[in-house]
């Protein structure tokens, strides 16, 4: 499959075929959070430009993330008969939701049911689990990573004839994804704003990074990736040695769970292409946490420590503060990727 | 002035005034607390109607409530001469975060300066007193209540030929108010839904129900006022007695400080009449910080005390599941009027 495919005009059809059955999320502008960078920047040395800053709340997605967007349009590429034979998908958390979810949707449209098993590891969130049984679907839990529920996975796939839901490195989950930069720039612009100036994406297998490279392409929209500094996909690693990173470093972990899968070979043309991702940028576990709590106090979101990433890059990454002094005004969009995380967990993160 | 006068068309004016200035907030449906309702139906001996169930998000709202409306418009129909000689206000918090930010956006658009001074009790929150000083208004603080925050208020206006923006009670800020439900109800309508059956509102000075009723009244939207059950404005004692309670009975506390006013007599005109307002529910504390803990779990979004009480309402006052259990299907609408509390407080509270 050619690079040079005229990806725009199939995120377009994805969008489409999505609309109906998907949430159009709100974005939200924070002046408040604006000033706080501006804040930062001076504390830095560095001379404050006028910035306007933009989040686009697919936390507030049904299941709780922009993952039903790619699942989504995955199982309706699939025919009645393959979706019949059944669906499964593994998955930490938000892509096993998606998938359950996107399968009741489509077992209620079509009037078919569609057995759908999902595989999460033993240390899945019981509140992810929980919310995976609501969508009807069968949960399995295998093992203390992905890797063993992709195992099992293709094991069921195999014997019951049924069809996997990739979690990504999938072109038709991709476009999925690439959806919510599409109606990111539509809802900026309908706000009466010019385009965003630059947009932070967090990337683990991505797919959400990859697909807003291809809709920002040639807009003048800078795109950034963001990552934790240690225990994520290392992204910055593979761009600076030429070669994708194919499983994560166990030596390391983070409180990101959600960014906790390697770069996936689909993705990595675009992300390793500097045309597509400008650069990306790291966070301390400690900066994912302040920035945890700056999106309750100020822009009163809860958000998965995941979807914190792209702020706190923004906020506490010298390299981004340094990219922000070169220009006298920037219009800034942060995609905040999810909301999926039980309230104690999130009291015991952003208690001081 | 007669309460024949086409209020409709009023709102509608006062929404094509602010439409340019404020945030159109989002209407978030959820199908998660939609399911908790009929869980609640069924453990309460009732057959659970099919429920969709929308929030619409003032917590969003610039300065982080719906009063920033009311406090716009007021200043809309302020000359500039008026503004120049200043603007005073006083309040727990939401009003005079509203107020200050009114004033400062006034003040850059006609490129005037507009003095504000905002009057907040001695036990106004800190985080609510820093955004006022943000928005650039001079604060003082006095008293342990509003009462007192009025007398100076009266004082400064008088010695200062000033304006004072009331809190509520007044046609202006009411017409600002309304166009809450007015913004409501079309997106419900945008979203290709049937209008709501039911929309519950909280209550205090009463602006926002006054309002809500006119919106809504001959539409077949049934409009419910919602208040804690001790230390509010106890609008249902005074519809039972027929009689506007113009004090706040300071034998009671209440964690939804801001629902802590009387009825303001502008409003009870609508108020006590069924057409515009249906009934008015009671909520315990406890019943408040539970739901907030719902909202933060299943909506992600953080909202203060007030905010929780129509939800709570719902969930929780028995006169409201009977009225369900009356219709075989209902799309209910609930205002999340604010999201001004620290993040600390909210812990506090939502912590089991």
């Amino acid at each position: 499959m050619a690079v040079d495919k005229n990806w725009k005009a199939a995120i377009a059809d994805a969008h489409a075929l999505l609309t109906s059955t998907l949430v159009r999320t709100p974005v939200i502008k924070s002046d408040s959070i604006a000033e706080l960078l501006k804040k930062r920047l001076r504390e830095s040395g560095l001379r404050p430009p006028s910035i306007e800053l933009f989040f686009k709340c697919e936390n507030l997605q049904t299941t709780g993330s922009f993952k039903l967007r790619g699942a989504t349009h995955f199982l309706n590429k699939l025919s009645d008969s393959q979706l019949i034979r059944g669906i499964v998908a593994y998955s930490t958390g938000n892509h096993a939701l998606a998938t359950a979810c996107a399968a009741q949707t489509a077992s209620q449209h079509k009037n078919i049911a569609i057995p759908c098993t999902v595989i999460m590891p033993l240390t899945a969130s019981p509140y992810k689990i929980a919310a995976a049984k609501r969508y009807g679907a069968k949960v399995i839990l295998r093992g203390n990573n992905t890797a063993d529920g992709a195992l099992l996975a293709h094991k069921i796939v195999k014997l019951q004839n049924a069809t996997l839901i990739p979690p990504s490195g999938d072109e038709d989950i991709m476009l999925g994804q690439a959806t919510v930069m599409m109606e990111f720039a539509d809802q900026i612009q309908d706000m009466g704003h010019q385009p965003l100036d630059l947009v932070l994406v967090p990337s683990a297998g991505g797919a959400l990074l990859a697909g807003t490279g291809l809709i920002c392409e040639g807009s003048g929209t800078l795109v950034i990736g963001t990552e934790p500094k240690n225990g994520g996909a290392d992204l910055r690693i593979a761009r600076q040695r030429g070669v994708r990173q194919g499983s994560i470093n166990q030596d390391f972990t983070t409180i990101a769970e959600g960014l906790r899968s390697p770069t996936a070979d689909f993705n990595w043309r675009f992300l390793c292409d500097s045309k597509y991702v400008r650069d990306v940028f790291g966070v301390t576990e400690d900066s994912i946490k302040i920035t945890m709590r700056i999106m309750v106090e100020e822009l009163k979101m809860v958000v998965e420590p995941s979807a914190a990433v792209s702020l706190s890059a923004l906020l506490f990454n010298n390299d981004c503060l340094r990219l922000l002094s070169t220009r006298s005004s920037w219009r800034i969009g942060i995609i905040i990727s999810g909301g999926n995380i039980s309230v104690d967990k999130m009291l015991g993160l952003i208690q001081q």
